[in-house]
């Protein structure tokens, strides 16, 4: 697949229609959508039901993405694509035949953890990282099986590492940067990195201001020198956008992300006490409407034509071509 | 489609290998399988769940059927079909999103109720029947937009009128047989079959004994007669078979099917005190094993051999056909 497509490897907005024909009008051709952060089953298919209420009534704007082909007839239709994604395990509780039940309702990617340790894996917010879990172990079999890719955002180091070396799939960093340009908890090792190129996954890179350098005053030439440099250690091939665009929510969204039902206290995740809410984002990527900046910002850098498209969008079409549909032999 | 398929329009089994194979060897190429009766949705995910692992464990035996044209292509692997139903609208509880969930999840017919009242229509031994309900009307609507069959095998005659009259799309009677044959609750009255022969829709003979003249001792000859009067009273394009089978369980799940968790006494559904298990099957209809028989009997009685062939199967793949994909035009 050649074509040219823009996609977004993650994005967690409070949809409406106008930010539905805003994102479609920037020419984005699918985005990776949040649907769960600390959610269990029950609460999951409550969502899964409001987004098929949107692709009923915006159905005009939007439609479902389950396989890569699916991105083309997004294009071809003038639509935007959304593809659903869990940024933690919690949907599937302690029970391994969900992951085909969330299969079968759309869930293409899934986090093994979310900063804190989960039944498969740990957080990067842990102080201890044990690795993959037994559970983790079956999970990880089960989502090669039937297409479900293995997001490692928010996962500690060992247990990253751990599922990149079990997965027979190659894996996803959907919303992440290198730790080389800014040291942060939520960024990545250059270990992890050169492990996740050599199995053939991916890495998103983010644009949420506390995973930037200089945060909201990153520079868009910083932005697009971090990845050609990410691309030298990687390859042209594996380096994509995953903006982590978060977007019409209130402060009490970001408590939920950051606390779920785990704890009673605050916790500022990336923020402080000081700084704890939404963080502003760098000028030139307020949001959807300047996605398009990125590819001028990576032509300037020295990106060619087709290398931008490969970043832009290719690398994700290619990586969801050979990650969503059931390997053949049974495990 | 003119291909010759054998289909059980219900079987209620339970399922082991041997039992598969049995059902397969038989000739059979789908059975519409129920799944759930009184179960809230979470227990409905756990069956699913149990079906994924017959398909992986039995994958040479069995396959999901989810079109129409799944039934051509588990004969042409020499397979047993697996149809999903459901024979009470509970999995759906209070939630019409769910509709579209269950079918997401392989679900194809669905009662609106089993026995009792249910939030959508009245079953067949309650003493007043008001008819289908609020919900029931969206429900309706709704099933009718995703491809979802109603089945109206264990309401009430006004509930089963006014679903034939609601529904857009043709509805189908599963399992039952006619009130002329023998008369029962369970049964249909004429009225009944004129309205769903006049809508498209299409009736399933029960072979389950409580439905039989002279129950186990029913005659092959007398159940294809009655099959031959039935065409002459809607058309032979809208008589099928759906053979009610029960086969491997202890009384402990009939008590389950009545009684479900609606009351602490017992409750006989079509049995009595005195005879409260699992009826004596016909000699000749003992099993899946004996499905062929059916056929037998039917050109006994004068069908010619294409007449057999719709009987047979052909009629169900041809309203499976029209029914399970989704209406283009949203409600």
């Amino acid at each position: 697949m050649s074509e040219q497509v823009h996609i977004d490897g993650l994005q967690y907005i409070n949809w409406t229609r106008e930010r539905f024909e805003k994102t479609r009008d920037a020419g984005l051709h699918c985005v990776h959508v949040t649907i769960t952060y600390w959610e269990n089953f029950r609460e999951l298919v409550a969502n899964v039901e409001q987004w098929n209420r949107h692709f009923l009534q915006h159905g005009d704007l939007i439609m479902p993405v389950r396989t890569a082909a699916d991105v083309l007839e997004a294009k071809r239709q003038n639509k935007l694509g959304i593809l659903f994604g869990l940024q933690n395990c919690s949907p599937m509780e302690d029970d391994l035949g969900l992951v085909q039940v969330l299969h079968d309702l759309g869930v293409r990617i899934m986090q093994l953890s979310y900063n804190n340790q989960s039944l498969l894996a740990t957080g990067c917010y842990e102080d201890n990282d044990p690795g993959i879990t037994r559970f983790g172990k079956q999970a990880i079999t089960e989502m090669n099986r039937v297409g479900m890719v293995i997001d490692m955002s928010h996962s500690a180091e060992r247990s990253t590492l751990e599922a990149i070396e079990l997965s027979q799939r190659p894996i996803a960093i959907t919303h992440a940067n290198p730790t080389f340009f800014h040291d942060a908890l939520r960024n990545k090792s250059d270990t992890v990195l050169k492990a996740l190129a050599e199995s053939g996954g991916i890495l998103g890179c983010s644009l949420y201001p506390f995973h930037l350098k200089d945060g909201g005053d990153c520079t868009l030439d910083a932005f697009c020198q971090m990845i050609a440099q990410t691309v030298e250690l990687m390859s042209i091939d594996q380096v994509a956008i995953g903006s982590d665009l978060c977007e019409g929510w209130g402060y009490e969204t970001l408590e939920w992300m950051r606390s779920g039902r785990w704890t009673f206290a605050a916790d500022f995740g990336e923020g402080t006490a000081d700084n704890k809410s939404w963080p502003k984002q760098p000028e030139w990527f307020e949001g959807a409407q300047h996605f398009n900046n990125l590819a001028q910002g990576l032509a300037a850098v020295g990106f060619d034509g087709s290398e931008v498209n490969k970043i832009m969008g290719g690398n994700w079409l290619q990586f969801f071509e050979q990650s969503f549909t059931p390997m053949q032999a049974a495990g």
